[in-house]
């Protein structure tokens, strides 16, 4: 019987009980979970991580043969002087699916105009002139088209979406229209309908979104954010909700999290926020992950994402 | 040359002639479209048919070789004494499309929560606890696997959900688990998270969702009703939203429509009721479904969706 140390914020133990043990039984991995007053560091065989749990010193987890992080990222552990243990990183393919049903549930609420129907619920029977176009006449842009994006993209273009997908450098995805470069951008939005932003964090991307380029968009367009909050300039796209330039806009990343409570957003008839869930770690895949990590070093095979503590990742 | 009757509203008649006569003219069908004062009963040779429409008496069409709904659902004719010509309903590419997209609209938006965060707009930012399953593990069902639930239930199964589907015999559809009869709707009720329902309206299929089988569901199940209004007990489903056995549904189809301003529907907070919007036939499409089956007939092959008046649908 394995003791397996949960150690990340005891708020998340009850998110990930019960798949942690429906996934180790799966994987066919005999072990009781715990919690660190359960038994002593001696005792432990494996430790689930993350650098916000109560696992700081390593030391005296002298029979831990491995310490396995909810998180994708690594870079507050792998430092540890204490952590001689090998240390995998998290590689959830949750976040990526998650990623595209956020994208694919909100693109679908603003192309069937659920919102009108839900705020016109008076008894009045609106048929006339309310059935949405089908997807096949909708035209959806994707600002980046890395992994995560060319999964939304592709996905949209299955379920008929018209799908162009914009990056800074040429890249080809099935079934969609891929355009690049600044010349690229200005084509792509001045199509888009909807438009989801997936680039990351850089130099380049930092307000992307911003008064010129909001105002290259048709008039009523709806903006999707579930990428970085550092794309969108956020007085701009206040300013173009105001005249109606946009139309609406559903935000999951901001350049402050948690969105402070005075943010305009919050209180903005036309915008809704989400508390960056689009892309969240979830404690099924997460846990399916971390199942078959020990089942492999419980049969003497290689660790999956192990971390190289000289790259540092 | 053959004589088709449009016996749809007048209203519709701009937006069906032209893609009618395109359809025929490329299926290779010679013929006259005509409007009911253009020429007597007896030289019609197909009757393209909607309820809504002029003729309610099929006698004196002596010589109509087939009747081509422009409807999916034939319940208002199919028992008509008069009616002894051969009835086909309307598979329509875009009516099946636009129930798709409804279903997956409303099925991602109960599946994200959408709706919890836009009734919490206060400025707090809520990720624990709200960060939704992956679609992997949300089960949906599909009661009624015919063309168009078929089509719904690939299309949820492709996006990863957990899809069942039922009817009445026994049925395949790839990727989905497929039960039928009375023992397959007990087992399939018994898990469906998101329940769709798709099945014809039938003397058999009236108030299937009751009492009774709303208490086999899980607690807080969300309703989607495209199909008909005839599927469901409105008294049992308000009863079991007040309870919370329901959670939450979406109608787009009631036993009367337009649904009456008073009825609870409208004002239930729990209640979405969109109006018959999810599966309208589309112009062009329907053209050519009907053009095909014209054509079938006059080369004597087997109509297409021919309807089983025994069955009723």
């Amino acid at each position: 019987m394995l003791n397996i140390l949960f150690a990340d914020r005891i708020e998340n133990w009850p998110l990930y009980q019960a798949p942690l043990q429906a996934a180790l039984a799966e994987a066919g991995v005999t072990a009781r979970l715990c919690l660190p007053d359960d038994l002593p560091p001696s005792e432990v065989d494996y430790i689930v991580y993350s650098p916000r749990g109560p696992v700081q010193d390593f030391t005296a987890y002298t029979r831990t043969r491995a310490v396995l992080s909810l998180w994708a990222g690594v870079e507050r552990v792998v430092g540890n002087a204490t952590l001689t243990q090998p240390l995998c990183r998290m590689v959830d393919e949750g976040l990526s699916r998650g990623m595209v049903e956020w994208v694919v549930g909100h693109a679908m609420r603003y192309h069937l105009d659920v919102d009108f129907f839900q705020t016109h619920q008076d008894g009045v029977w609106r048929q006339a002139g309310h059935v949405p176009p089908l997807a096949t006449e909708r035209a959806i842009t994707i600002l980046g088209i890395g992994a995560l994006g060319a999964a939304c993209a592709t996905t949209l273009a299955q379920l008929g979406f018209k799908v162009t997908g914009w990056s800074r450098t040429p890249k080809t995805v099935a079934g969609v229209t891929c355009l690049h470069g600044a010349d690229g951008l200005r084509e792509t939005l001045s199509t888009a309908e909807i438009l989801v932003t997936i680039l990351p964090n850089t130099p380049e991307t930092t307000n992307l979104l911003n008064t010129e380029t909001l105002a290259l968009l048709p008039k009523g367009a709806v903006i999707l954010n579930p990428g970085r909050g550092n794309l969108i300039d956020d007085d701009a796209l206040l300013a173009a909700l105001e005249t109606g330039q946009v139309g609406a806009a559903t935000l999951d990343v901001f350049k402050t999290e948690p969105l402070p409570p005075e943010h305009p957003y919050w209180a903005h008839p036309k915008v809704t926020v989400t508390p960056h869930i689009a892309a969240e770690t979830r404690p099924s895949s997460a846990a399916r992950v971390i199942a078959e990590n020990i089942r492999r070093s419980e049969e003497g095979a290689p660790l999956l994402h192990l971390v190289d503590r000289t790259r540092g990742y």
